[in-house]
């Protein structure tokens, strides 16, 4: 397992489902940061699970305590360890999937890692839970962010097949910021009652669905990037795919890119009150794996909920025979949106480990 | 700058379009193999520039020299360093891209990172000449994971808006390797002369067209990947996103997914021949970061050449003025069929790197 | 700072002398493997300050609460995070050192470091404390290693200028292992009371003492240890300068080989029992940073305690002035008895690292 | 094999002793330093065997082609690969060595990690040869430390027996670049001739002899090093530990602070011309693993040429019997002198890597 990941900054993230905690070590901050504490929480309470309509019916504190690293009230460059207590948990639910695997989950994948050793309640260390520790360090890294004039925000840009638009080649940083307060965050808010039917829709059939996320970083200057290796694709997409869920990854127009022509794809370089700007965003701020100073745009793609509540075939590895498997319990029926302050994490940890 | 890459095995990348050479170092190599050079040469031959039709009329021998780790027609395990002279440069034809940046290309990235200290000649050390040493990495790893029985492969998935179809569920490793000896790799060959005219169409008006790439990789057993953070998707990706001009990158069906619901995307498991299988496999072999067993499906979107004949806007760095640009020299107009062997060079060195 | 450590395993250390917490997060362990807990506390009570003779008159409970990674009596292979509240705290006692800086301790270099932001409360990261968790660490490392027939123990090779004999060439497992049941490992009993006697001395005098420890590891295969960068010697001495009180490192004869001839310092090859040895082990089992299948020796210098409770000079870091300094509270006069599992420790920790 | 290291910087090594050439490829450099290319050559020549006294009659050009990262007269910031071709080599004189393990030699280890596929020939990889690109590594670093008010230098501190003195709290960077244009650097120059006598009556005896090596660095401002696991020490450690034939390391007064007391060995603090300053430098400049701002001073000792030419006893791993061996060839009857800017090449990389 590899738990570890950073350059500048190095991040170690542990715990499982039903483990007695979850946390994760931040190594090599700045010293002398204060955190905005009302700030973390809020971001934590974006991500917790909250019993509301498009969340799973189980409520999590996720109240992180920071047990190292801040002092005085201020950041001491040393490791700042927080950790999340695992309370509300009722294991009795996932006996069964220790030998029966969940389509669409990692069941079976830890099972043969482990040697039948894996902590099978509630999808264990491949929880989405998991997830909570991401969303703190990103509340962190976020703040650090903020002061070099770096904001982060995000929005729904589809659910199922009902699309939102698209950033546009002037999004600012209030505005992104802005959307970080909504908790269904679109840029049309006409599509919002079409995508709240769909996932009601689903959850009433006991089954799911996916969407996307569209994220933006402004404020960042150019020549970020450390090619051939550590392009800043390279290193959002390698913690993006570390987010369970998420199935691809764009950046600017991504697959659009492909049926242009290269007149068309090219941005235009241009100077605009004394700076080099491109006229166009269509390679999302990236060029060569460098940032160019425009907003970096990526977009990524989040499957449905493989917990569903339909009987599904799957097998018995200790019978070894064929089964059905019918999941019980408390899921989304979408986690798009849950997953909207996860991806705006980890964007603020991959871009911040370039700027720490 | 990051030129390393890699857990089990590191390599490490130099060189830029027109230094003396550029070349690999792969370190962690087992002791004890014997590489297949013709191989590794076919393998070199796909990426090369060859004059022909789906290339640029410059020639590059590619000629691999391996200097270290080699003996007695063996690996020794100690670093195997391969170098590539550069030799049919016309460094001339740069000359004013010091100042003034190609739209769609990395210049302007590394004028800032490097103070203007950027080798700019060919794109220096983002030129797509880069992916040489990267090809002849992949090839000794494809012969490695050969003897694992993984085979890798490939074929152009889209030129512009026309469609070839994708690798269905039943992909074997045969027929991955036979894409391999084709030029212009296809799953429907009905759609090469739609493809070649696009292509030429977009040469004779100086533009160019992008595309994208499906890969394939079979025979890798269940249970490989690292997650928190190095899921196979993250390390794919990381490396995907190295590759220049590759902007999207999606597992399985991808963004497809994203519009299916839980019930459909989920990959039913079952018994086969004794064997755990899915039924489906549109998670592309994936679940929570981990292999399943079954082929490891994904695509990657290749933005059109940068180069482009037709006049340009850009802006000169030292008059600070907006300026024209017009780029002379010899490009592709469409680099995704030379593209096809260096994508499956980093699945093959990704994958490697879980294996060894 | 630099808190990840490890290759095949990742350890994460946090946590400040006075902070709420400090741990260990412990990544890539094999699954399916049961600890012994109570080998761990006796692991932990041999480092713990117990008020004994030996020891600071304050008492740590050192109880580690393991949060994850463990389930059913076993390890799952995720990230095992290991925690130890830190209760018996005197903060008070600190103040001063926050502007006036103790001789021979890190104050000011963490000082430098934070910008003044630093956890000056009893060493903050530099802590002694801090190897709590690095002793938890190498007890489940042990563990492993005995699985794998190599055991590891060591002795106190001198404290000041009373010299205890060295390892022999035939030490054993069983030996290694019986020194780690001794409060005070000799390999001559009648060096006891001489040590004891000038600790005792040093203590009255409110001065302190140093030493040297010597360890072994036996059972390790020949052909481990990674040239260039990552010889045996390499990477046990990374680990062992990170004890803080270590400033000097030899393998096997260490300086006295210098003094050597070639012809006597050359360990000449033979077989017995059919298995290729050494006569001698002058290089400790280690040639070309690789290991020989020879016991593993090597030893360390441990400086006196830098907390003494003379009267020392030193500077106000606020006023600019030279000033005195008197240093109150609980330290231990000679720190060698309880670095012993320290050291031991490390050694387990860098040795398994190799092997996992 | 690790053969890559660095945190800011990335080095990675290749070659072996009789492969077509070794090199190094250095990560990370900044962007546009120019590089005394003179300087580098007579590093380069302080290393490299003359056929002089202290060195073995076979002479190494040990030129070096930059390949890479430099362009127009100064570093570009990408990968800088420095080759040198491998010309003088008997490889004639090596076959025996491959079934037949040189004492003091590390053939047994790598022929357990090859399996026997090692390339025996002039000690392969482990081959002192592979310093020549550390030096190169070691004078670019040096030129880029001289910017920055950094100097290394070092002397003798003993051959055999015979001391030279030790550098004194009071060590400056010009008296420390002196030493560096010496052949045979002393502070004592009266023990040269003792030195030089000991070193022709082991040549002339077919035996070799070994000894110590003093290194200091000044003009390093306090606050560097990162622990808990980088410290200072650990960081010069571990490429101490990759030198061929180091086998001790101390820090300061090292194995002598374990006999002092804690009021002789802690260094006072003192304001001098208004900066922090210690009155004694018993510790190397060094503190809980962080620089005080004092001289880095640390020695090493180095075993005795492991080539002799008198009579050992070893082993036929292939007819399984114990036989004796007889090097011929050409080696040094003592290699201190020669890894003297080794010593220096190493410190001026590890705390390059601090720094840049």
């Amino acid at each position: 397992m590899s738990a570890v990941w950073g350059n500048k900054i190095k991040i170690t993230i542990f715990g499982e489902s039903h483990s007695e905690a979850i946390g994760i070590v931040i190594d090599n901050l700045p010293a002398g940061a204060t955190l905005d504490m009302d700030e973390i929480k809020r971001e934590m309470a974006r991500r917790a699970p909250n019993g509301g309509e498009f969340s799973t019916p189980r409520k999590e504190g996720d109240e992180v305590e920071i047990v190292s690293g801040y002092f005085d009230g201020k950041t001491t460059g040393t490791p700042l360890c927080g950790i999340i207590r695992n309370t509300n948990t009722r294991s009795k639910d996932y006996s069964m999937f220790k030998v029966v695997f969940r389509p669409g989950h990692s069941d079976y994948g830890y099972f043969l890692k482990s040697g039948g050793n894996n902590d099978y309640r509630g999808g264990g260390h491949s929880s989405g839970r998991l997830t909570a520790p991401i969303v703190f360090c990103g509340a962190v890294c976020k703040q650090l962010l903020r002061e070099k004039g770096v904001k982060v925000g995000s929005h729904i840009m589809s659910i199922a097949d009902i699309k939102d638009g698209m950033f546009g080649v002037d999004i600012d940083g209030d505005k992104l910021e802005n959307l970080t307060k909504e908790v269904f965050p679109l840029l049309d808010k006409n599509k919002f009652e079409p995508m709240r039917k769909i996932i009601a829709d689903a959850r009433n059939e006991g089954d799911s669905v996916g969407g996307t996320i569209e994220c933006a970083v402004t404020g960042l200057q150019g020549g970020i990037g450390e090619p051939f290796f550590e392009s800043v694709e390279s290193r959002l997409a390698s913690l993006l795919f570390s987010v369970p869920a998420v199935k691809g990854v764009q950046f600017g127009k991504g697959y659009e890119l492909s049926k242009m022509k290269g007149s068309q794809a090219n941005d235009p370089f241009e100077f605009k009150d004394g700076n080099v700007v491109t006229k166009t965003n269509n390679n999302g701020g990236i060029l060569g794996g460098i940032s160019t100073g425009m907003p970096i745009v990526f977009n990524v793609a989040i499957k449905p909920t493989a917990s569903i509540f339909k009987e599904q075939n799957s097998v018995n590895i200790n019978s070894k025979e064929n089964t059905k498997l019918k999941i019980q319990g408390r899921h989304d029926s979408c986690i798009v949106v849950r997953a909207v302050p996860v991806i705006e994490a980890v964007a603020a940890i991959a871009i911040y480990d370039f700027l720490r």
